[in-house]
């Protein structure tokens, strides 16, 4: 078994109760595009030990939507829901990149959660965050226009240019392939963007920005 | 103090702890449209003893939509993130309906919560219901046309006469007024409903069903 210190809730817990979690939880290695889970098939209380999974809706003619993402020690709240047999039928969790993830069994967690006000803590505040999270794609999608939800997704990428899919744009802001293509052609012909095949460049961030703003 | 038993975790209490929360939970009276809290002024942990709160987004522009409402014997859940700093900014909470509620400080709950399991798992099972509300409120948004959003709006109303603003069904969906109008107006021609000055009627529920299943 390896470091188990990653867990977040594992500074609070007395050396016989580290023991315990050392003793039971279980490693995975999950490859990218894998589906962690869904709501039949619950493994226990999941962490993330490295890479990025991504919990998104899917609708019912395909289209899919990012709700939000889980990092190194972000515990997935979903995990827990699933166990308790409450899990919102729509999410799916899939692994984004190459992740490795531990679970720990509901039993050993649930004992644990009622030993530890931090755990309980944590669990609440986990869940506000995803709250807060979902929250903000309801604003996203209701209030903005697609021009602004595709400039600002393009914007917050960590390169100015860009490896991703028209298609894979679309299931991030849960639309459709036409739109963002259509989208950029426009960004592309005012210059903001240089579309190519399979990444496109950011040439003019401001002119992005001035169209977040809600600007022309 | 009025009856208390109603707070959703009191069962779980011992004497004692019962005695506590009577003698200190707060019931107030609050007008219909009354924003019971924002984040800046948290009152407690609240629970609604009558009436119905809408929790919604409001849109720079002005614009609103809801994400749930709270019912009687409901927990506002937050009202937890609040007094724990932690809540979404977006959120407004508002009284629908001449509403009591009642209120228990930060101090009582957060020791009864670390007592009582029970407490911890309702939390923990609330919380989550509103995670699933607001996923509900995503996929519709993203992946439902406005025609079946209203059409399954007007058809959940609990009669087939409506008295609401075109306005009002807007703050609900999250759309412009002349969104809505342009929508019913779309309805009336096909004889689905009739509109009327403040109110409309539904005359061809299957009609809407038509729209609401993706037909035309």
């Amino acid at each position: 078994m390896e470091n188990t210190t990653e867990f977040p809730f594992y500074s609070f817990l007395s050396p016989q109760d580290k023991k315990i979690v050392t003793e039971n939880f279980r490693t995975e290695q999950i490859p990218a595009g894998s589906v962690i889970f869904d709501s039949t098939s619950c493994k226990g209380v999941l962490l993330v030990l490295s890479g990025i999974i991504r919990v998104y809706i899917l609708s019912e003619s395909g289209r899919e939507i990012t709700l939000y993402r889980l990092f190194e020690n972000d515990l997935c709240t979903l995990s827990v829901s699933c166990i308790m047999g409450k899990m919102p039928m729509q999410a799916m969790i899939k692994a984004d990149t190459d992740c490795s993830i531990a679970t720990l069994s509901n039993d050993i967690f649930s004992g644990l959660h009622q030993k530890y006000p931090g755990i309980q803590q944590l669990l609440f505040e986990t869940m506000n965050t995803r709250l807060a999270d979902v929250m903000w794609v309801v604003e996203q999608v209701a209030f903005r226009g697609m021009d602004q939800r595709i400039g600002e997704f393009l914007l917050s990428r960590p390169s100015t240019i860009i490896y991703l899919t028209h298609e894979e744009i679309a299931a991030e802001l849960g639309t459709a392939r036409e739109v963002v293509s259509r989208m950029l052609k426009y960004f592309e012909k005012n210059g903001y963007v240089e579309l190519s095949r399979g990444k496109m460049k950011i040439i003019d961030p401001d002119g992005l920005r001035t169209i977040i703003s809600g600007g022309s």
